[in-house]
């Protein structure tokens, strides 16, 4: 067994602009915490490269977002950067990255409720090594099976307690419909709504191309995803990619979109903060486009996706 | 301010078989704890009146249910109630109860699946006074509107990986329902489901009664609760009251129903472990039943309630 990832903790605290660092080996949660007790407060997870956070606003306005639909208050955006800047600064000076090429770190953002009856939130900040196996999964690719979600794509509106664009705690579901996909000897899960839309992964945004020539004979490439109104998460990194691809030439779509598409898509990626993008081989067993287009489109791709800051 | 409430913890861990205890007021969980990560896990909330837990097999039963449907491994039966004994016997020996009248405990049982990576989960047993509130609702009554579920009655069957007959940690959703609740001055929240059949309230079961003259001129009276197979939680309470109703001669009936059941029914409850029956006055705003005879059934099945163990 190797000895564990570093880890640095540290909780927003007023009195402590830069974090009160903390020890995460060691306990620093009470259990009356309604973070454990009713998985009540949102997240975010985000990629640093190089010691810069990519992304950094469009995670801290979903977080933002998110602590609203749960009607909690949150430290603001320039109590975040500070700690946050501070946590990936120091998690660089104390752990010194040995390999240029691998120098990313997971940076979290968690807000609980607190302890229940107690006036203010718990928040912390936690820097720790991005791990090989997103990596191995951008480069080799991941066979997916697709779970019905049981929500039809009108519920987010009509039912706004139900939290479905909020990236909640409470994930429960999303951890067992990727064990029952593991089962099954697939790495991950496309869900789908009540009506047969295609929503989104447990922890990731779908996107698929189609590559076709247009009447003068130019290539057309269109990167399409799911409409946002169906009640999934508004993807930090699809809203990143959309708007470098768009800036390198690509025609962007909105669903609704149903499995059918996915099946006829020439690539279908899953992508997310820290595994990035993640071609899809299979789903449901079924091979998805071609191998040698999907290569191209997701290193090109993966490309633009490496740029955007 | 008054002071805290007195609370007793006690992780389970084979080197304690009565618990190790552990100090409440400080933190005892790692920020690691997929607990409070991702709402992994579940957990039981029982009454202790004088000593004793009430339904304690049942609840046992249930939490293991709840875990099997996580594929959570967590200590068997007979861990927890040396461990549930040691917690409540400390309880009332640290802290006597002055009035023998309201010497109740809430029993907390929690089982996280642990820090990510780790082979075993995080277990505690928690009991701390009952509050005031809960017997308030039950004398008073309470306020509650309808709010879709966003799932059909369906669901459950069809995709287990919804978890929906388990009780997990993740419960962000009924939170915020009753968040939603409160903003109308409702105390409480009955879900239905999209397609139309009341499910359950947020942290409870739904009970309603009718009364009727048979042909031969005696009364009949019919206690009735939605049906388990629409993908609600099977309530321990309504378990164990319906068993010491019909002893005591009601007849009982099981789903589905449809609001409009609640609306023409003599009374209706949400009954639950520690608020027990929570005699319904509004849906919605509208008036259920008539006060006399929601007042005499609800001593009625309070009685019949308090009775079992």
């Amino acid at each position: 067994m190797t000895s564990p990832a570093p880890v640095v903790l540290a909780f927003l605290d007023p009195a402590y602009p830069d974090g009160r660092v903390a020890d995460a080996s060691k306990p620093q949660l009470l259990v009356t915490d309604l973070g454990v007790t009713r998985g009540d407060g949102v997240f975010e997870t985000m990629l640093a490269v190089g010691g810069t956070v990519r992304k950094m606003q469009a995670h801290l306005d979903r977080l933002a977002g998110s602590a609203a639909a749960l009607d909690l208050e949150i430290p603001d955006q320039q109590a975040w950067r500070r700690v946050i800047a501070a946590a990936v600064a120091r998690h660089r000076l104390e752990n010194p990255p040995a390999d240029p090429a691998a120098d990313e770190l997971v940076v979290k953002l968690v807000v609980t409720r607190g302890v229940e009856g107690a006036p203010t939130p718990t928040a912390w900040v936690q820097a720790t090594p991005a791990g090989a196996a997103g990596r191995r999964q951008r480069e080799t690719g991941i066979d997916v099976i697709l779970l019905d979600r049981g929500y039809d794509s009108d519920v987010a509106d009509r039912a706004p307690w139900l939290l479905l664009g909020a990236k909640t705690l409470s994930y429960a579901v999303n951890m067992a419909a990727l064990r029952h996909a593991h089962k099954q000897g697939a790495d991950d899960v496309i869900f789908f709504s009540s009506d047969g839309r295609v929503l989104e992964g447990p922890t990731s945004t779908v996107l698929l191309a189609h590559v076709e020539k247009s009447d003068d004979g130019t290539t057309v490439k269109r990167l399409i995803t799911p409409q946002l109104d169906s009640g999934i998460l508004a993807g930090t990194s699809q809203g990143a990619l959309f708007a470098a691809a768009k800036a390198a030439g690509w025609e962007l779509g909105y669903g609704p979109l149903e499995p059918r598409d996915l099946m006829d898509a020439d690539a279908v990626w899953l992508i997310s903060s820290v595994r990035l993008l993640a071609p899809v081989n299979r789903i449901d067993g079924k091979e998805i486009g071609t191998p040698a287009l999907q290569k191209e489109l997701t290193a090109e791709l993966g490309e633009l996706f490496a740029g955007i800051q």
